[in-house]
């Protein structure tokens, strides 16, 4: 049993940065997760039965903390690291921690993670039309965002305060596969220096 | 002077429900906001100098405090209600409230608040060719955020315990305008009442 005096199960797809978000936190600090793996690609998401236990949005990652269900990515990185240094005791840097949280779902993943999705998963072949159409869009999204993170990571070495927070765990998820969704993260050195120091610390996982 | 020891000012276009977010929240604490007008239809938040002093991502709604800068509404209705009602005690309610956040950054503005913009404010003769071949994907969205929403509020006076929180704020701002948008209120019974239920708090403010 955890410090939560309750059983922690990640309903995921081990392939979604998105859940990744939520084993990383874990693994830093140390609480242990039991996973149930779904397959997004076969609708594993949106059966009746995920629809009516798991989330009624039909989506992973699901944080299951006992009988309860938290959707939302950073939602459940933020109840896991209550209390912890993963989150700054100073309350304007904790809102700030909190915006670049939903600069992340806003502006990085819709983008930088669509596309990876697209590209890496389902194939630019096998897109719609609907989709090819959208590509260009949300390139130059993505390109915006990764700017103003490699903006900001020149003047400080992580995105809010000295140390690592879950605005760095929330935006590494997504921003250190991006290759796959066809960014260049040569493009971005800060970012380049920034994605090492996340790698570097201790108890890290990697995406499996 | 307020209870952070700092001036407040609000860098908001009036019409924007993410800037209305934060009037709201200000308004049900009691706290005052000075506010500073941009018109975001003239680039007024993309000019040098805003992106330079204000936001390096060109957007607002911006909260100042004292010298310091904080983008995203969610992250700053979170900065003015921590300590108060307004956010639940109870950790799990507490990553429940920011669950719906969450969701509001990504299910429900893209879709909701886009489309009151595109059809309110630039109105659809004026839509680009890839706007408008994005109308029907966004409708979809939004209803599919609304009826997750209403399905929720059938069983829950509030998105999160007995009481409004911030989550109920942050997903009132769209939806009680939502019909700007071509959404229609009267498909989604217990978001009715709901709304109905925030504009009766005390403290409340209508949106400009």
């Amino acid at each position: 049993m955890n410090a939560f005096m309750e059983d922690l199960v990640l309903h995921e797809d081990p392939r979604s940065g998105n859940c990744f978000k939520i084993r990383l936190t874990a693994a830093l600090l140390g609480i242990p997760l039991e996973r149930r793996q779904y397959d997004i690609m076969k609708g594993e998401t949106r059966t009746p039965e995920f629809l009516r236990d798991v989330n009624a949005n039909g989506r992973i990652p699901v944080l299951q903390v006992g009988p309860r269900f938290l959707p939302e990515s950073n939602a459940a990185c933020w109840f896991l690291a209550e209390g912890s240094p993963l989150i700054p005791q100073d309350r304007f840097a904790r809102a700030d921690m909190l915006r670049w949280m939903f600069f992340e779902q806003y502006n990085h993943e819709p983008n930088v993670a669509t596309l990876r999705f697209w590209l890496l998963f389902v194939g630019e072949a096998n897109l719609s039309e609907f989709q090819k159409g959208q590509i260009t869009a949300k390139r130059a999204g993505g390109e915006a965002a990764l700017a103003v993170m490699d903006e900001h990571l020149t003047r400080s070495d992580w995105l809010v305060g000295d140390s690592v927070t879950l605005a760095d765990i929330a935006l590494y998820a997504y921003t250190h596969v991006c290759e796959a969704g066809g960014f260049r993260l040569r493009d971005y050195p800060a970012i380049c220096g920034w994605l090492d120091r996340v790698a570097g610390l201790s108890g890290y996982v990697a995406m499996d």
